[in-house]
């Protein structure tokens, strides 16, 4: 039975300690730690059955009976965190970003390359079976030789504003998923992006510097296109899609529902929306990310998402962010050489 | 933590036994019977946690810490071990059917009522996201008055020979979940039946003394028709849709897919199958049926499905059998009649 | 050229008046008679170039330059003028139904097959796309061995109860398009006949005699079984759906609407309704039938719906009838028996 | 009766001449003339009642009893015949584009401001059914405040090289298109354009100097955003999608088929496939879009696609090409100073 530590207790740590308890066998979740710990992480604790409660994470990495560790806290402590963890000799999932700033993610590179420890990081997409479904059809060769991808995401309703300034940023903290899925549908990587945004949804959001809306297109190593529309608000709920499009043909996924119900009245034929954001749409495939990580643990194979894999969408993110302001196609080798990488 | 016994490790047994153990809080199962108790058994019992494993079913009956059964062996048994269970002083979750014996149905409802325990019967389409939507829209009255009730309900593929020899027909084991859903979908009472039927699929199932497919039409108490389409195997996969139509307009509910992935190609456009049979389309609904059992025993609450809700579908099918047989309509007071009801 | 005329300038004359002059090369309409000839149709017999207008359908009989007449007027003088009109040495095109009186239709078929005359009836749903593509996988062999046959038939607005009191019966006039289809999607005959109905959308329908709400099963000679619900008033427009369902898989047909537009709102997502009804569903299917009974002329082939092909329905339709009447299955053949056939 | 003479008896001359015998009330085709006149054109002018077939357009010109022409000769040849034609007193519908230059296209335009003549240009795509559905949506307020609109085009097999060398190129031959209705949904013009493109289709289209798949983003005057991908060849036929999203929600219309049949079997559940080509899902635009000439000219009226509706898209195509060639956004602002507009 592995043992699990998770860090952070938010919305997301509370994700994966229910996954864990529910849908995971061979794992348990033996501590969590937060900051903020109050009787309803207590509560929720105790509920899941998970024995120690801490406010330091700490005490996770201290505790030798721990095997892995899922760093759900702020996205500024992932990478200091990650680096801890594996020196204390866990293996980490890390949600998405490792960090917003590539030299911390290089840090975090070179301690996991050097540790026998899985290092996965948290794109959810990778495991949801609509995405899947895409990716398989065209690993199948169904699709033939790759021309263009699309994808549209768009989330319900726009975060607080609180939120969005410390987001990094839309392409960063949104678009991130959508990067990772172009690499990840494709196969392929991207050579060069261009953004161009706006703030359509909430003036607030320019002035806390941000954009609300943008179509991002990208030129890949393997000779296809891609392009994301993205918005922080579609009224009719959480948006996302994507079509991979090529010498044979097109394979397209929607959105899922909470039914498949018709409805035909007098005032016309009106089906369900999306189901309503990510833990309603997502839910099964955070089960499946967690599952897979403790899987490459027990088996001692390559996690499916690793810290190259955290890395990339950052460097397209940081390319997207300097196309929108000085409007211009940006190459993600400029963004990398800046880096030294 | 309420404790519940199961008794019968079969296919549905071991359904209901995950359902517990990952998706039901504030329930565990304790103990779990099977007269061809095998190592396979044991293995999965150990697996979920399960403590217990008996050969005799009075184990667990006899174990006075345990709150509650799920009676899951053969058909025939049922009613004798519900009366048991219930005088034993268990809760009690029938699989449907009760019997096909109306009179031991009687039997069963006469302890059910004079007793405290609370007595679910397996009608699992009614905890089913889809049918659910359904019968909301005709509850909050989005379809008006009520005209016309639709039902296609088709396996992937024809049981087994030697299964449909003590199935009880088909209309007692497939139909009769078709039956209970025009009752809940209708919330009115069937009361007289017209069947046609033929042996189409498979002429050993003729030969068996059964029928592979029918069209039966029902006059409800409420004035609306329904009609149920019915195959034991349909090439393309499990196919369960219903229809409520009426003076406002309709509700239809189509078939779950395991992705919405379009691929169009030269060869045509092609969207995935229906879910294969009814542990892919009705995991969720089994869940959903234990914990909604459990509910009513923590919370001293209705049942959702009662011992009248598993005589009714087995009267309308016993009335269908008789139409049958004898082409001609036949109302559903002649068959209680018959069984002084 | 072929020349034709039009007798009775009702909403179906005109219909097929328009379809020869839009749609239909190599025929042209010369001459257009109707009872109550008023301004409205000699303006529109101007508009679509047709240079003679009369009250007398005998002048157009009487012109012996007019290959061939299309019989429009009402229901009731259907059989006599179309004996009237191939005696005169017309090819006739005579809407459904033939008659409501089996013995006059005897009396059309007696004269049809002692002529050389071509005698189409007005079937128009076997021209129309969606129900070609269904028969078009029956032949194919795409369904296999047929089990199962479904129409769904909703109008979207009972006629005047006016209409209703002549109409024959909700089966001669509106059921008998899909007992045709019954026939035409299967290519076999119908044996056997049962029947349920009843007044749900109005009571003054059941005041003048007749149902508005039916389901009608039946068993065919082919060893399949068909399904057709009715009703005279769908709240969301014309519903026409059709499925047939074998041993190798099923072929459904839905409904066409006037775009293929999905509006995603905070209130729903919403797609077209069904086209009105059968002028806006069915308009490309009139000009269809017209066009081949033309060529069936030119071509002296067979027409693709005889005599034959307006009795059978009228039989079925008698059958049922007799069916609810007297809560029975009925034979085809007791019916046929009765008019000495 | 408006009297009409068709100039270029090709594919769309033809396409036209059947519309207006066929569909348009009120117009008459008199006369056809074409280069290339053979025995062809002739026969089919004779089917279609044609009575004037001609070589030199002149002749067509010349009969003062021709009330307006239909421009339907090769590109080169469009923007000196409609110069012609309005100075001979003609109104002139012309097929896009006007010219690939803007010069001409500016010469056109002056003589069109100077006359009383009406001045169509063929983008018919603005009376299809699904993009007015879009376009009344974004009209009645139904998606709010634009953010972003999606145009999938996709033909389903690349024209012959032949074509393709003298076509002005994809943006300017097939994108027009497209950008024609981003202005038309949009209500809005194109500010910046910023394109990306490739030879991803037939290397002899590379060859040939131009591109065959590209995904092309822009700016908008009214603050949305818009992208438009493409590509020559989709083996599942011609795929014409689009999206308007908005502050309220969102509207996307998708593909024609040639019926709704639904086809489900052991290898799958298959729908039609787009219909094949632009005959084939444009005809009734084609159709409308000269009908509403015909009603401009008879009701003298503004025509639905003006001048400068011819204008605007070969703007925004040179923007696209200049872009794609030097790889940065490029303004309209910049192509029209280059043509002092």
């Amino acid at each position: 039975m592995l043992k699990v530590g998770i860090i952070g207790a938010g919305r997301i740590g509370k994700v994966h300690g229910e996954s864990i308890s529910k849908y995971v066998k061979g794992a348990e979740v033996k501590a969590v730690a937060d900051p903020f710990l109050n009787e309803d992480i207590k509560q929720w604790a105790k509920s899941m059955g998970i024995r120690h409660v801490y406010t330091d994470y700490r005490d996770i990495l201290n505790d030798s009976e721990i095997d892995a560790v899922l760093i759900c806290s702020s996205t500024d402590t992932h990478s200091s965190i990650s680096i801890e963890a594996i020196t204390a000799g866990k293996h980490v999932f890390c949600e998405k970003p490792i960090d917003h700033d590539v030299e911390k993610i290089k840090e975090v590179m070179k301690v996991v390359e050097n540790s026998k420890f899985k290092y996965q990081v948290g794109f959810n997409r990778r495991f949801d079976h609509n995405f899947r479904a895409a990716k398989e059809a065209v690993e199948t060769g169904k699709i033939g030789v790759q021309h263009v991808i699309k994808i549209t995401s768009r989330d319900p309703e726009a975060p607080p504003i609180s939120y969005v300034k410390v987001s990094g940023g839309m392409f960063l903290d949104m678009t991130i998923h959508d990067f990772d899925m172009v690499r990840y549908l494709s196969g392929s990587e991207v050579e060069e992006v261009y953004a161009i945004g706006g703030v359509l949804v909430d003036p607030a959001i320019g002035e806390a510097g941000d954009i609300d809306t943008a179509i991002i297109t990208m030129k890949l190593k393997n000779g296809a296109m891609a392009v994301i529309d993205n918005c922080r608000r579609a009224t009719y709920g959480y948006d996302q899609r994507a079509e991979v499009f090529g010498s044979n043909g097109s394979v397209a996924i929607g959105n899922d529902a909470s039914s498949t119900a018709v409805l035909s009245t007098g005032d016309g034929v009106v089906v369900e929306k999306p189901l309503y954001f990510f833990l309603e749409r997502y839910m099964q495939a955070y089960a499946n990310e967690i599952r897979e990580f403790v899987e490459a643990i027990v088996n001692d194979t390559d996690v499916p998402v690793n810290v190259v894999d955290g890395l990339e969408p950052v460097i397209i993110g940081l390319a997207a962010k300097k196309s929108l302001m000085e409007n211009r196609p940006v190459k993600t080798a400029e963004i990398k050489k800046a880096f030294g990488l």
